[in-house]
């Protein structure tokens, strides 16, 4: 029984799972899938997550998947330990909706494609592709300028405390943090003060400490 | 005051924000967004939504873009109105939560490709191409697979009574009708009952409508 996270320490979508159980001061064990022999797409772990892709999450006999919902559940069902994380009522409520869904939609998927030009394919001997960086750094940048007003108005992306708006990026602005790509974050005064706060906070040091030990 | 949706009736995410305002049962003004002419991409729209996509939602003085946080934010601010649509704890809040995100990014990125290929291409006098097609009707299939399974378990996706996890479907299972694609659904027999039972609810046949008025 209790906590178990199915994933890897170099899976960002296992990282932001982590960065939630940290934040909440909770046990769990951290049980590590095969990818390489793709052991995420036969059983036992597609009973976890019929899509086969990493993290699964267990606590006791309820069976999650997909991050971005473990994150969420961890969140609710934890109100009273470690960083509350979420507002359940109000403006901040709604704030807080609103900006997770920018992460999903507009932050995500511009830098899941830099992280896998930038960061995997290089792991895997692959070679990057320029223009799809290019392309994408353009469209980054337009994001983030949205991010800069949004941070001069509050301290963080939901309101003035950290909650799972922010910690949802943590994955992604940890791998672009150590690409070219850096610079984009560095040029705005809020976005750049917000990356440092949010990657220094102890629960994701903690989490990171994993990658060293893998 | 009051509520207002900023869109049209053609966007698959308009659309979705109707459907929660129609099974909510609220009075609201629908407000056209001239996206020929660029006016989601200026002021006043921009300060709705600085990303410059429709729709955007007014709630009296409560702003807020992203159509999924709008549907959340209607379902949970007014609790007591018209169809429940959420659960706040226990088993079916995580599977709630599970199979927002599927839609989000299982099931909408897959179904907006084939939305794009076999339905707006159309209307611009635009080739398909068949490539794409072909290789997102895969991907598709196999999501179905999923659902298929799920469906055989629960009668909507999250529980047994409709939720926001089935109704963020609603324009993608509304455009793929209409194309060659509608046999990948028929071909299962859950999801088949599923999305005839959702696509006739009252709420989104009223919203269905005023694309005829359009």
């Amino acid at each position: 029984m209790g906590i178990k996270v199915h994933g890897i320490p170099h899976s960002g979508a296992t990282l932001r799972v982590l960065a939630a159980v940290q934040e909440k001061e909770l046990h769990y064990e951290l049980i590590p899938v095969d990818l390489r022999s793709g052991a995420h797409k036969q059983e036992p772990f597609i009973s976890l997550n019929p899509f086969g892709q990493i993290p699964a999450f267990e606590d006791g006999d309820l069976k999650l998947f997909e991050s971005r919902a473990i994150t969420k559940y961890i969140a609710y069902s934890n109100e009273g330990k470690g960083t509350s994380l979420i507002y359940k009522e109000g403006r901040e409520m709604a704030d807080l909706a609103v900006w997770m869904e920018v992460e999903a939609h507009q932050f995500d998927p511009v830098v899941s494609k830099l992280s896998w030009e930038l960061v995997y394919k290089g792991m895997f001997g692959m070679e990057t592709d320029n223009a799809v960086v290019e392309e994408n750094e353009a469209k980054l940048a337009k994001v983030l300028d949205v991010y800069e007003s949004r941070l001069a108005k509050t301290k963080y992306l939901a309101a003035d405390s950290f909650t799972l708006a922010d910690l949802n990026h943590l994955p992604g602005l940890q791998y672009m943090k150590g690409t070219k790509v850096n610079r984009l974050f560095d040029e705005r005064p809020h976005v750049s003060a917000w990356c440092k706060d949010i990657l220094a906070r102890p629960a994701w040091v903690k989490v990171m400490a994993l990658q060293k030990q893998d």
